[in-house]
């Protein structure tokens, strides 16, 4: 029998739990994988009350959660204060956030669950209550590395096969050419080749590389990034023989059927990768960190503070993100 | 008798001449509108006889085009030597293809002609020979202004109502920080909300403004811009009563529902606003001048030299250019 999928509930004043017992009521019509959730089982009973949901909770943890799914949703429970309060985040909660994540990874790597999907948190609330990490991505690369140097993860936005991976994320536009290294490109781009054969099962990756600058500099014409560390990645990274193309012009590169033709692509900049997968993908894109030892995927939106226990979230993307992490590991 | 529109046939060497030509040849299938060719009448007929289409040619101008165009394509000749060879520039032309876009502006400012579509140019090709302009547009800008100083000219691109309008262009991204000034910002918006009233008469323009950095800089955790610069001028502009909003995410702003809630939606770079419009509609989209006494479209590609003379080139966005020049000038 499978192992479940671990789900780490997220902010609780987030639609994070929304959504998860919104999709566990579905879970025959959608038929949906097992799956357990890493969290606080009071604040799950509380939401699905407010929710007007009929669940039953069972907290049998990972190894319980193939004989309980049929009948109650499964949950890892933490332990905590974690107040049901929709859109009001708690300096009581964050302990339990953080614990529950941390749960679910180590239930990864164990291998009591085969994948990870993990639900938005709010970063502001976790600092205030200690939490050290730029963002969950660095959070879980480090609890992956169990004590050891974390791998460079990669953030990777998908929606089938259509797939865009930004090279620098969360940074000021003044900061990106500045940051943009050949080495960071070329690591960045042997994640991603790895992870294309290893996760998804591609077994020569076709890669696009998007140019920093307009027409991909115009040959030095706009900017000469293009020409000084794009450029000198890509001929690295095909010198090694990995399928890359690039720089290529960003602005034609993400017609869906330009970009069906690589396996993924390349972007320099958060907004040039984000702006082509929201645009085709808006409620059903999948946010998934590739260069970890483990699976995790992730809805492609954040705690949507106004809408949590309104019933009215979509999961459209928390669903693509549980059936992309169940493709994942389907052959574990 | 409605006014033809103008059409300057772009560089020669290019895949203008071949899709003015492909299009007069469908005219009554398309129910296109009656334009004038401004360029060299035997570069042509040499063209099409490459093309393998019967297309006679007459020498009439302008103001003989509504009597011709049901049997002939109306050229309003430009003398000068321009060979016949596909791919290949030629600085002989180049001379020609200056002249051929000042009488079509001529001809447009004058009032002979209701509105101007341009063939793509390839300026390379006319800076060798003397071209002293940044651009197509800007060229376009001078003549507008008859020796006076020229208006500042806004990009836009269009997909029926989907429309982006960058603030910087051809400049490399470490560059446009510093180039977008509050001003800019606000003399760029004002000329949209001015011509998407007396353009495309729409009463009551709404305006989204992407912010600079990823999620509009984070209340100023991702860099200042957004705060110090895209705030302020949105300020001024509603303080002025023209109805905008922002700095908005960019990366969720451009999902078609989103987007078409706005009149159009400004960027503050190039591939910010060309990644969208060519993610969403890439053989379809148009870019339409905005700040010139007159109305220019053209189509959103380029010269396409591996394409030119082979009859392979898609005049979709070539027609889509005619078609909202004619909805733009429809009440003239």
């Amino acid at each position: 029998m499978d192992k479940p999928l671990a789900i780490s509930m997220g902010e609780p004043a987030g639609v994070g739990p929304d959504l998860i017992l919104a999709l566990y009521a579905k879970r025959v019509e959608l038929d949906l994988p097992e799956f357990c959730v890493f969290g606080h089982a009071d604040l799950l009973k509380a939401r699905a009350a407010r929710l007007g949901l009929d669940i039953e909770i069972a907290t049998v943890g990972a190894p319980g959660t193939n004989a309980a799914f049929a009948t109650a949703l499964p949950v890892s429970h933490v332990e905590g204060l974690v107040p049901d309060n929709p859109g009001q985040t708690s300096p009581l909660s964050a302990a339990a956030v953080i614990r529950s994540i941390e749960a679910a990874v180590e239930a990864t790597m164990t291998g009591e669950c085969r994948g990870l999907v993990t639900g938005p948190i709010h970063k502001a609330a976790l600092y205030n209550a200690g939490f050290r990490h730029p963002g969950h991505t660095e959070f879980l690369a480090e609890l992956c590395a169990m004590g050891g140097k974390p791998r460079l993860p990669v953030m990777m936005l998908a929606h089938g096969g259509l797939r865009a991976v930004p090279v620098t994320i969360h940074v000021p536009i003044r900061a990106v050419p500045d940051l943009l290294t050949k080495q960071l490109i070329v690591d960045t781009i042997k994640v991603l080749a790895h992870d294309l054969k290893q996760r998804f099962g591609i077994a020569n990756p076709q890669i696009g590389v998007a140019g920093l600058n307009p027409h991909a500099g115009e040959g030095g014409a706009i900017g000469r990034e293009d020409l000084e560390i794009v450029g000198p990645a890509v001929a690295q990274l095909q010198f090694e023989g990995i399928g890359v193309e690039g720089p290529l012009p960003a602005d034609t590169l993400f017609y869906p059927a330009h970009w069906a033709r690589y396996d993924a692509v390349v972007a320099m900049y958060h907004d040039q990768a984000l702006i082509p997968i929201k645009t085709v993908a808006f409620e059903e894109a999948v946010n998934v960190t590739l260069g970890l030892p483990i699976v995790r995927t992730s809805p492609d939106h954040g705690t949507a503070f106004d809408l949590a226990g309104t019933g009215r979230a979509s999961y459209a993307s928390f669903l693509a993100a549980i059936r992309m992490a169940d493709a994942m590991t389907a052959n574990q």
